[in-house]
C-alpha cells in the first residue's frame, strides 16, 4: 500500500488551515484588528501571518471545536443562524450544551407540570399548602430565567428575539411569574387557566426534540384535515336540519326537539357513541326512519371519516420525505462548513489524520484513540492520507460504528482445558439444536394450557393457597435449567444479547420471584404470581411474521431521547407521539380542572338524561342492603389524576357524551364545547397515530420485499484491518503532543498483536440499523438528484472550491433561507 | 402519404389464414378428417387447401368470430382453459353470452334471494303460502339447471368438473332441490340454514364480476389477517387470566368473576363498547386498576388493530399489483391469440382492414362503419396498410374511444341568425364569467344560512304552514333564472354534460317540486321540502380539493357491471365491496333468523344484566300514562328486513353487546358465537374497505402529485383526419360485400364533407379516464419488465414467429399455467 511509505505526511501537517474559526476572527479582531484573512500565501499578508506562528496550535483547536460544532448542529438539525458568532457566544453555547445543562432543563419543566398534582384541586395524599408550592414555582421559574439568559447569551439579543419559540417561551415565562407572585401575595389561589402553557417548557426542552417535531408534523398536517373536517361538519349541519324536520313532529323522540338537539346528537352518533339509542324512537314509530341513519353513518363515519385517515396518511407520507430530504442536505451542509475548517492550505485536497483526531477530540471526547484512528480509516475509501470532502460526507454514518477487535475464537469456553471446552461444546450444541427449541415451546405451550385449564377449574375459589402448587415448581424448574444450559453453552455476553432471551430470563426470573413471594407468604408481591401466563409470549418467535411485527413494535419504540444519538434524529418515534399526547391531555387536563373540578358527584345529575349512571341509592330490601351504583361520578376533574383517567374515557369514545352530558347537567351547555373540542383534537392526533403506524409498518414490509436477500441483517457491520506499524506511527503522534492515556491504550493493541504474534488485526465497526439507513436504501436514486440539486444551488451561492471567502460571509445566504423552516 | 396509393392492399385481401379457427378445425375433422394444417405452401397439403378456397370466406367468418372471442375472454379474464373448443361449443358459448341469458342468471339469483322475504319468518305484509314460495323456488332452481347445463355445453363435462366455482355452484343446487321438494312435501319450513347459500347464484353471475374479485382479494388476504387476530386472540386470553385473577376477589364487580365472563367482556372491550362501564366496579374500589384497562386498550386497540389495517393495507397494495399485472399480460395474450388468427399467409406482418373490420363486426356489432374504420387508423400508427402486433397491443385501449366529428362551430347557436347569435353569445359570455359564478356561490351561501335560521326559529312548531314561505320562492326563481341562463348559454347537451350542472339541476328540479307539493298540499311529497339544505352542496365546487374528493368518490362508484365496459375490470368499486358486504350480511341474517326469530320481544330479558334495555313500563303516575320504553326488543331477527337493521347496529358496534346478551339470555350462551363471528367477519370486511378507500385515494393524490402540469385532464383524447378518398376507398370495399347501412352511413360523411366543401374530416375519439390508465402510467417502468419477461417465457414455449403451429396447441401450456388463478 503506498501511504504506507509516507507516514510523515499521513500523521503531521504543519500547515495553516484554509478558513479560520469566526471566534478566532473576532479574537484576533479584539487584539487590535490587524489579523486579516489569507486569500494567497505569496502575498504580504501571508508574511504577517507567519510570524504569528506561535498561535498556530491555538488556532487550529479553535478550528476544531468549531468543526465540532457544526458537525453536532447538523445532526441535531439545528439552524445554522444559531451558531455561536463569536468567542463570548461560544462559551455560552459549551455551557448550555452538555448533559447536565439539559438535565436541569428537564427536571425544571417537569416540577412545574407536577406542580398541579399539588396545587389547588391537588390530589389528596399530595396536597401542599399555597406557600409552598407558590414558593417551589418561583424557584422553578427562576431557574428557567436562569437558562435563557445563558441562551440570550449565546445567540445574541438579534437572533433571540428573532427566535419564535425562544420568544413564545418568554412570553409565558413572564405570565407565570407575574401569576405566581399574585398567588404568593394573595395567599389564594385563582382561575390559572394559564398553568396549561407549563408544557411549553418541557416541549422546549432539548431531550424533548422528537416531540417538537411531533408537533411540526401535526401542524402541517391540519390544514388538509380542516378541509375534511369542515365536509365532515357541513353534512353534519345539513343532516341535522333534515333530522330537525323528519323527528321533531315525534314528541316521544328527546334526540331532535330542537335544531341544537338535532345538532349534538348527529355530533355523538358520529362517534357511534349513542348509535342505537339515538335511532330507537323513530324506529319504533316508522322502520324506514333507519335509512336516514344507516345513510348518515354511511356517509359520515365510513366515507368521509376514512377519508380524513388516508389525507392525513398522504400528508404525513409527503412530510416524512421532505424532512427526511431536508435533514440530508443540512448534515450535508454541516459537513462542508466542518470539512472547509479542516483542510489546510497546503493540501486543500483532504483532512490529515492529526485534525480529524483534532475534530473528534472535540466531537466524541469518550471515543478512544483506536477508534479515532479507526473512524479516520473506515471514512478513507481511497488510501490515501487525506480524508477527501467526498468520503467525508460519510461522516455520520461512519462516526457512530462501535469497534471490537474480530475475534479468533468463537465460543467463550475456547481457551478452557480440553475436558471442559468438550462439555461446553456439547451443551453449546445441545442449545442450538431444532430439538431443544421446539421442546421448550412444547413446554412452553403445555405450561399455557395448564395455567388456562387451572385457571377455569377454580372459579372463585382461594387463588393463593398456602401451599405452592407443584406444577408452578416443575415448570419453573425445567425454565431454570433452559436458562441454566443457554447460559453456560452460549456464555453469558451472547445469551443476553439477544432481546428475545433477555425476555425469557426476565420472565423466569419473575416467575422464581413469584415463587418466593408465594413461599415466604409475601401477600404484597402475590401480583408477580399472575404474570405468570407472559410466558406464552415466548411462543411468538415460532412464526417469521410476528417475529417481524415485535421487530418492528421494538423499532417503533426508541428512546425517547433521540438527539443523544446520531443515527435516529429521524425516527419520529411511537413513544414521542404518546408523549406529545400527553402533553395536550395536561393542557385539557388544567382547563378541565378550573372549569369543572368538584361539578359531579352521586346522585348530582338528576335533571338530566343520564341521572342513571350517576345514582347512588342505598336502600334496603328485606334486611339486605342493596347498594345501585352507577359510578360515573368517578369519572371526574377533580383532581389531575383522575382528569387525566377520564380524558383517557373520553379518547375511548365509547359512552363519553354520559360524561358530558353530566357536567353540562351541572353547569352551561356551553362547557360541550370543551368536550367537543376535545374530542377533535383527539381525533387528530389518533389519526396520525395511526398513520404513523400504518406508515412505519408499510415502510418496513415495503423495505423488506425490496431487501428479500438479505433477511437476517445484524445491523450495519464494517470491518477495517490496522498494521503494527500503524498503530506505532500513531503512537509517534501522540507522544509528540505528550496525551498519555491515548499512548497507553494504543501501546496495548501492539502488546496484544505481540501476543498472538500477529502482523495486523481486523476490526469489527457495528450499529444497529435505523430508519434513516432504510430511507437512504429506499430512495437512493432520488438522493441523487437531491444531493445534485443542493450543490447547484450551493455553487452558484458560494463556490466551495475558492477557500478563500470568510466562514461568516457564507453563512448568511444559508441561514436565511433556513429560516423560513424555523423550528416551532 | 405512401398508403394511399395503394389501396387494393389495403382494403383487399385475397389470401388464407395463417392459423384457423379450432372450431374450423373441428368442423372439417368431422367432415371426415381429410383436413391436416398447413405448415407449409409448397407442401402437397397447400394445394389440397387451395382446393376448398370456396369455403376461404367462411373460413375467415370462423377466425373472426374466434379472435373476437379471445378479445373477450381477455377482457373479462376468463381464463382461456374455458375457451369453446369446437363448433357445438361455440353455440352454446354463444347462447350462454348474451345480455339477455345474463338477465335472466341475474333475476333468477335476486328471485331466490328475494324469496326469504316471504318465507317463515317472512316480512308481515310479503308473507306468502308455504305453496307458493316453495313452487316459486322450485321454478327458479329449474331456470339455474338450464343455465348449468348449457354451461357444461360450452364447457364440456372435462371442464366443467374442473371449474371450481361452477362444481360448488351444482352442489348447492342439489342441496336446494331436495330442501325445497322436501318442504313441498311435509308442507312446513324446517331450520334452513342452507339458505344462506342461496347467494353463491348471485355471486356467479356474470354482472358481479366486480363482487368475485372481491371476494377472493378478501380471502387472499386473509392468511396475514389471520396471523395478526391470533396475536389480538392470544393477549386476550393473557390479560383475560390476569383480569380474573386480579378482579374477581371483588363481589360487586360483575364482569371478572368466571373465567368466561373475563374473556367475554374482554372481547367487548376490544369493541370499545363497555369501555368505562367495564372499568368502573375495580376502579372504586382501587383508582390503580385503571391501569389494566389503559394497558389493554393501548396494546389491543390502539396498536394491534392498527397493525391489522397497515398488514390488510399492505396486502391489499400487493395483491392489487398483481392483479394489474396479471390481468395486463392476460389481456396481451389474448391480442396475440386474436392476431395470429387475424394475419394472412401472404402478409404475416399484420392485419389488414379487411379483416379487422371482421373481427369488429363481431366483437362489438352496434358500433358503425365509420368508427370500425376510425378505430383501424388509431391503431395503425406506422401509416402503413397492416396493424403490426405491436400497433395492435393498444387494443384494448383503442376499441373504447367514441368518435366524434370535430365540430368548427363552438356553441351550439352559431347557425343562428345575427340578432340571436348576439344575444345568446352575451348570454353564453355572462354565464362563464367569474362575477357570475361568484354570485351564485354568495346566493346558495345565503339561502343556507337563511334556511338555518328559519330552522332554528321555529322551534317545534308546525313546519308545513299552509302558506308557502315568501324566501322560498325568492330563491327558487333566483336557481331556475340560473338554470334557464345557463342552459340557453351553454346549450342543452354541454350543460348537462357537467356532473356538477347535473346536479344543480336535480336539486332545483326538486325544490321545484318541493314548492308544488307545498303548494298544492300533497302532504306525502312534504320530505321533498326538507331536501333544500343539499343544495348547500353547490358551494363545494369553491375549494380545489373538495372537488378532487367529490371527483374521487365518484370514481369510487363506477356501475357495478363492471365487465360491459372495457377499462374499468381492475376497478374494485366501493360500491361491489358495499354487494359483498350485503352477501355477508344476508348469510348471517339467514343463520340469524333460523336461530334466533322471536326470541327477543318486550321485557323478555329482566333476568340479564341487560334488561333495562329491554323494558316496556306502561305505568300510571297521578292521572298521566307513563311509558317506559328500553326499545332494543326492537332489534330482533324476526324477518330478514329487521335482521338487516339488526346487524348494521352490530357492524357500528357501539352497545352491540346489549343486543347480544339480549339473545343470549333467551338462549344457550354459544349465540355469543354468532355475534363474535359477526363481528370479526364484518372487521375483515370493514378493513378491507378502508384499506380499499385508502388505497384509492393514496393512488390518486400520488398520481396528481406526479402529473402536477396536466391537472385539467378531461379524459383521453385522441385526434385522427380522414380523407375523402379514405372514405370512398371504403364505401367500395363494402359495396363489393354488399354491406348496405355500412355504405349508407359512410356516404353520409362524403355528402357532408361535400357541403362544407372540405377534402378530410377531423374526428376526436374521447373516453374516460380508468384505474387501469392510471396504473398504467404509474407503473410505466415496471410494465416494459413484466412485458419482457413475459414475452421470453412465451417464446421458450410457444415462438410466436412460427405460423404454423396449430391455436389448439399453442393454448395448452397456457391453460395449464393459469389454472392456478382459477376465479373462485
Amino acid at each position: 500500500m503506498q501511504w504506507r511509505e509516507l507516514p510523515a505526511i499521513y500523521f503531521e501537517d504543519p500547515g495553516s488551515p484554509v478558513e479560520r474559526s469566526s471566534y478566532l476572527i473576532e479574537l484576533h479582531t479584539d487584539d487590535g484588528g490587524s489579523y486579516d484573512i489569507v486569500s494567497d500565501a505569496s502575498s504580504p499578508a501571508a508574511r504577517e501571518c507567519c510570524a504569528q506562528q506561535s498561535s498556530a496550535r491555538h488556532n487550529w483547536e479553535m478550528n476544531y471545536q468549531e468543526a465540532a460544532i457544526y458537525l453536532q448542529e447538523g445532526e441535531n438539525n439545528d439552524k445554522f443562524f444559531t451558531h455561536p458568532k463569536n468567542a463570548k457566544a461560544l462559551a455560552a453555547y459549551l455551557f448550555a450544551h452538555n448533559h447536565l445543562f439539559y438535565l436541569m432543563e428537564l427536571s425544571t419543566a417537569l416540577l412545574l407540570l407536577l406542580l398541579s398534582l399539588c396545587e389547588a384541586p391537588a390530589v389528596p395524599m399530595l396536597r401542599l399548602g399555597i406557600f409552598v408550592h407558590a414558593t417551589l414555582e418561583l424557584f422553578a421559574l427562576i431557574v428557567v430565567v436562569f437558562e435563557l439568559s445563558m441562551k440570550m447569551r449565546w445567540l445574541g439579543f438579534q437572533t433571540f428575539i428573532r427566535h419564535k419559540r425562544t420568544m413564545v417561551k418568554t412570553c409565558v415565562l413572564l405570565v407565570q411569574f407575574i401569576e405566581a407572585i399574585v398567588v404568593l401575595v394573595r395567599q389564594t389561589s385563582h382561575v390559572r387557566i394559564t398553568r396549561a402553557l407549563r408544557c411549553i417548557f418541557l416541549v422546549d426542552c432539548r431531550y424533548c426534540g422528537a416531540v417538537r417535531r411531533n408537533l411540526r408534523q401535526i401542524f402541517q398536517s391540519l390544514p388538509p384535515f380542516i378541509d375534511i373536517l369542515l365536509l365532515l361538519l357541513f353534512f353534519m349541519v345539513i343532516f341535522a336540519i333534515l333530522g330537525f324536520y323528519l323527528f321533531s313532529p315525534n314528541h316521544s323522540d328527546p334526540y331532535f326537539n330542537t335544531l341544537e338537539n338535532s345538532l349534538v346528537n348527529l355530533f355523538v352518533l358520529l362517534t357511534t357513541s349513542n348509535f342505537p339509542d339515538v335511532m330507537m324512537p323513530s324506529y319504533a314509530r316508522n322502520p324506514w326512519s333507519c335509512v336516514f341513519f344507516i345513510v348518515y353513518l354511511s356517509i359520515e363515519l365510513y366515507f368521509i371519516m376514512n377519508l380524513l385517515l388516508a389525507v392525513v396518511f398522504d400528508t404525513f407520507n409527503d412530510i416524512e420525505k421532505r424532512k427526511f430530504k431536508s435533514l440530508l442536505l443540512h448534515k450535508r451542509t454541516a459537513i462542508q462548513h466542518a470539512y472547509r475548517l479542516l483542510v489546510t492550505k497546503q493540501r486543500p485536497s483532504g483532512i490529515s489524520f492529526k485534525h480529524f483526531e483534532g475534530l473528534l477530540r472535540f466531537y466524541k471526547p469518550r471515543m478512544c484513540a483506536r477508534e479515532r484512528y479507526l473512524t479516520f480509516k473506515a471514512l478513507n475509501q481511497s488510501n490515501t492520507p487525506l480524508v477527501s470532502l467526498k468520503d467525508f460526507y460519510n461522516f455520520y454514518e461512519v462516526v457512530g460504528l462501535k469497534w471490537k477487535a474480530k475475534r479468533s475464537r468463537e465460543h467463550w469456553f475456547d481457551d478452557l482445558p480440553r475436558t471442559a471446552f468438550l462439555i461446553f461444546k456439547g451443551i453449546n450444541i445441545l442449545v442450538k439444536s431444532r430439538v431443544f427449541q421446539y421442546t421448550m415451546y412444547t413446554v412452553v405451550a403445555v405450561n399455557g394450557i395448564w395455567i388456562l385449564v387451572e385457571t377455569f377449574m377454580l372459579q372463585g375459589g382461594n387463588f393463593f393457597s398456602r401451599n405452592v402448587p407443584w406444577s408452578y415448581v416443575v415448570f419453573l424448574t425445567i425454565y431454570g435449567v433452559e436458562l441454566l444450559l443457554k447460559t453456560t453453552g452460549l456464555g453469558p455476553v451472547e445469551y443476553l444479547s439477544s432481546g428475545w432471551n433477555l425476555f425469557d430470563f426476565s420472565v423466569t426470573l419473575f416467575a422464581f420471584l413469584g415463587l418466593m413471594a408465594l413461599a415466604f407468604n409475601m401477600e404484597p408481591f402475590y401480583f408477580i404470581v399472575v404474570l405468570r401466563p407472559l410466558q406464552l409470549l415466548r411462543l411468538f418467535k415460532l412464526k417469521k411474521r410476528y417475529r417481524n411485527v415485535l421487530d418492528t413494535m421494538f423499532e417503533l419504540f426508541p428512546r425517547m431521547a433521540s438527539n443523544s444519538s446520531t443515527y435516529s434524529t429521524l425516527s419520529v418515534s411511537a413513544s414521542s407521539l404518546g408523549l406529545t399526547l400527553l402533553i395536550f391531555y395536561y393542557c385539557f387536563a388544567i382547563v378541565g380542572m378550573e372549569f369543572f373540578a368538584g361539578v359531579v358527584y352521586p346522585n348530582c345529575c338528576n335533571t338530566s338524561t343520564v341521572a342513571d349512571s350517576y345514582r347512588w341509592v342505598n336502600h334496603t330490601v328485606g334486611n339486605k342492603t342493596v347498594v345501585e351504583e352507577g359510578y360515573y361520578y368517578l369519572n371526574n376533574f377533580d383532581n389531575i389524576l383522575n382528569s387525566f383517567v377520564t380524558l383517557f374515557e373520553l379518547t375511548v369514545v365509547n359512552d363519553w357524551y354520559i360524561i358530558m352530558e353530566g357536567v353540562t347537567s351541572q353547569t352551561t351547555h356551553w362547557s360541550r364545547l370543551y368536550f367537543m373540542i376535545f374530542y377533535i383534537v383527539t381525533m387528530v392526533v389518533m389519526t396520525i397515530i395511526v398513520a404513523f403506524i400504518l406508515d412505519a409498518f408499510v415502510f418496513r414490509m415495503n423495505y423488506t420485499r425490496k431487501n428479500q436477500d438479505s433477511e437476517e441483517d445484524n445491523g450495519i457491520v464494517l470491518e477495517k484491518e490496522i498494521s503494527k506499524e500503524e498503530v506505532i506511527g500513531i503512537i509517534e503522534l501522540y507522544k509528540r503532543t505528550s496525551a498519555a492515556t491515548e499512548t497507553a491504550q494504543l501501546q496495548k493493541i501492539v502488546l496484544q498483536m505481540d501476543k498472538y504474534g500477529q502482523m495486523s488485526t481486523v476490526f469489527l465497526g457495528r450499529r444497529s440499523r435505523t430508519k434513516s439507513d432504510l430511507s437512504m436504501k429506499m430512495y437512493e436514486e432520488e438522493i441523487q438528484e437531491w444531493y445534485e440539486e443542493h450543490s447547484r444551488k450551493e455553487e452558484s451561492q458560494t463556490p466551495l472550491q475558492e477557500p478563500a471567502s470568510a466562514s461568516s460571509s457564507s453563512l448568511k445566504p444559508l441561514s436565511l433561507r433556513q429560516r423560513s423552516q424555523t423550528v416551532i
